[in-house]
């Protein structure tokens, strides 16, 4: 049954995850996904990536290409990058859609992360007589659909966002002159980048700080985009002003929402409540100490919005206190060729004590755009969950 | 003539580049440069580069090769990266070894940068018969031989050294917790890669601020040496202790310079002097403003002292003064996967009062050093000496 097969699985498996690549910026908060259909007999094949959320899955855009390329897949193979879905939600399950289509056999990249339904998929394929075959969970390709979707695998195991912390600054840290000036430090080119990193991103939060010094629109702008990440506003005493820029439309035509977290009881918000909700916002109180608002708790409430990836792009107020809460998982720096000396710098962490009290992080990636540096660098230890094995029994 | 050369000149001309990059940490002051002799007739080569100050200069090692493998060099090629020596310097000139050994051609990558020499060589090579050729000025070699020797270049043409900035920082900026705390921030691969870029240089520079605070010897310990580069101390007011640890002997049982420049009277440098100089260091009284030394002066005379590159190894406030008076022409960045938040920074620069008025500068190189990274930029417009076309007749 297998001596057909036109191409080892490796070819295959690059491509496809490359492919699925392709649904970055696309289908959140659903995951990255990409599906190959071969056939049995023939060397042909169909793919698919998963498109806008509500919009079908990898697997229904291979079988839909199949169709179209008169491709029988009876008695062929799927590879898909994540165990098909079997439960209803926005689209019918994609499991039921390949037994529909007749295939004899599934390979799976990695299994579905979230512990309540990971296995599920494949036991449903195998009661239906499919061969569903799984690669190990340290397997390189395993991995990489891994990070792929490192947003989507922190929602469903960790409950809580991927936090990439966005920030731009002179190459000796600064991001702003004493006197306020800041913009701009880096150059054309990597604030385009910006706002790729930014589409990728359920959400770009910031703080009420830079919505009142810099009136920002904070959309995605810069690169084309079919969908506008969530705007999110940490705003302990509901300071926004109702003529702030970010009222205004998106780019694009597009639409979004936009959350307000306060720290303010029901009887001291009353006063600017209607107002905002007027303009289509939605207040979220999670008051914490100090009457600042419980970053923690924002984040898992933002988990339950399905927010994968979250883009926090604030000021250095703001971004000390998630460096300080332990709340950062990558640090995505553009760093200017250009020295600016005193003035605000990227966070307001600290006064430490000990340098080992530091936050240390393991470079990731760094790129030259335009004149501008691009260092990606992640927070040691945060990615593990990326590892650790499932909680679900895989008789492979 | 020409008839016989067993290789075209561009893989020779790699060649011999790398070749006289061997002369990195060996030869300064003297430039870093190759040569190759090749025989008329046979595809033979030998070659050489330049060794330590006093030492042969890269024709004569070129020519002992030639000897030592029985290569009869009369009628050949002699490549030489730099245009050979004319005058008598600590050893007799390289034209009159060339002339001796019967070559009948050179060819030279780029002339000497000596205004007041330039052009010399290669009027007593062709007075003595010798074809010569020169390189266009804009030549890939003659660009990359003058960028090899870009502190020699410096010294000849600007009369200063080329000053590059040592420093090491987290990743935002900061060299020191606000408790003075800041060994070590970089890792181990970090500080042996600094060492080796101390030993490149004629001479590390710093300020009384780090003598004082860190006791540092300063010197080439972490990779082999064969000479200890000079080390210069900023210090106007003479306050150099007598049992700093930078009087013991460097490492490898070599010996150095130290130079101490200070604003003094000869009065008021009277109680201090004999003791430092007993030390063995050299005093040199430059006031400037401010009771402070006159740092470009300082550089002036470093230029007439030999010094080719300097490395500057200093705390934010003479590294603030450097970049203030424009003396910094390139930045040698280590950072360090970490945040430490509020602390000292790189430099005490500005405040500035516009962005434009920041340093610019243009990334050269950025690499992964152990877990850090090390940045190469360059002050925009600096090394424009390297380009700026020779002072001398040559007609090719
Ligand atoms: N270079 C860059 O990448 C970049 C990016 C964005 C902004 N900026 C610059 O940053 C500057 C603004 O800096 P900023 O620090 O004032 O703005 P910010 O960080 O955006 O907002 C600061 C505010 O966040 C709130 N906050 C801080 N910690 C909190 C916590 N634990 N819980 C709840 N709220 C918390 C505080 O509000 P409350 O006191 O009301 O609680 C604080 O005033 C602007 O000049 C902007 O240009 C730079
Ligand atoms: N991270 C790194 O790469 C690195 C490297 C070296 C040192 N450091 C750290 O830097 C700290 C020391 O900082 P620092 O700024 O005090 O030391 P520094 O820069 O080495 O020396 C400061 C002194 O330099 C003198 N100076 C400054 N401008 C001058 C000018 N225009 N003319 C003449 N002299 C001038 C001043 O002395 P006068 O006031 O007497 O004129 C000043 O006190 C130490 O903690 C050390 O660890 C870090």
């Amino acid at each position: 049954m297998l001596a057909a097969r036109a191409e080892s699985p490796t070819p295959i498996w690059s491509r496809l995850v490359a492919l699925s690549a392709q649904s970055i910026g696309l289908s959140e908060p659903n995951p990255r996904v990409g599906c190959l259909l071969q056939s049995d007999l023939q060397s042909v094949q169909a793919h698919g990536h998963t498109q806008q959320a509500g919009g079908p899955h990898a697997e229904v855009m291979a079988l839909r290409a199949a169709r179209d390329q008169g491709l029988d897949v009876r008695g062929g193979t799927a590879y898909v990058t994540l165990e098909p879905c079997s439960h209803h939600g926005r689209t019918p399950p994609c499991c039921d859609a390949l037994i529909a289509a007749g295939v004899a056999r599934v390979v799976v990249a990695t299994l579905d992360p979230n512990p309540l339904v990971a296995g599920r998929g494949v036991e449903r394929l195998r009661a239906a007589g499919i061969e569903v075959e799984v690669l190990p969970h340290d397997h390189e390709v395993a991995r990489s659909v891994r990070e792929l979707n490192i947003g989507f695998f922190s929602r469903m195991i960790r409950r809580t966002p991927w936090v990439r912390m966005k920030m731009a600054a002179s190459l000796d840290g600064t991001t702003a002159l004493p006197n306020g000036a800041s913009q701009w430090i880096t150059g054309e080119a990597a604030r385009a980048d910006g706002h790729a990193w930014r589409l990728r991103a359920c959400a770009v939060l910031t703080g009420i700080g830079t919505v009142l010094e810099d009136d920002p629109m904070l959309d995605v702008r810069a690169v084309p985009a079919t969908r506008q990440p969530h705007l999110v506003i940490v705003d302990s005493r509901l300071e926004t002003p109702l003529d702030a820029r970010l009222w205004a439309a998106p780019a694009g035509g597009l639409s979004r929402r936009i959350l307000i977290y306060h720290a303010l009881t029901e009887d001291q918000a009353r006063a600017r409540t209607p107002a905002l909700e007027a303009r289509g916002a939605t207040l979220v109180a999670l008051p914490g100490s100090g009457g600042k608002v419980d970053l923690a708790a924002m984040l898992r409430d933002l988990a339950q919005r399905e927010v994968n990836e979250l883009h926090l792009e604030a000021g250095h107020k703001l971004n000390g206190s998630f460096l300080r809460e332990g709340l950062v998982d990558e640090v995505l720096l553009y760093q200017a060729p250009l020295l600016l000396g005193s003035g605000a710098g990227l966070s307001s962490l600290g006064p430490l004590e000990q340098l080992d009290q530091g936050i240390r992080l393991r470079f990731q990636s760094v790129n030259q755009v335009g004149d501008d540096l691009r260092i990606l660098a992640r927070v040691q230890g945060r990615d593990a969950f990326l590892d650790s094995p499932m909680n679900v029994q895989t008789a492979g």
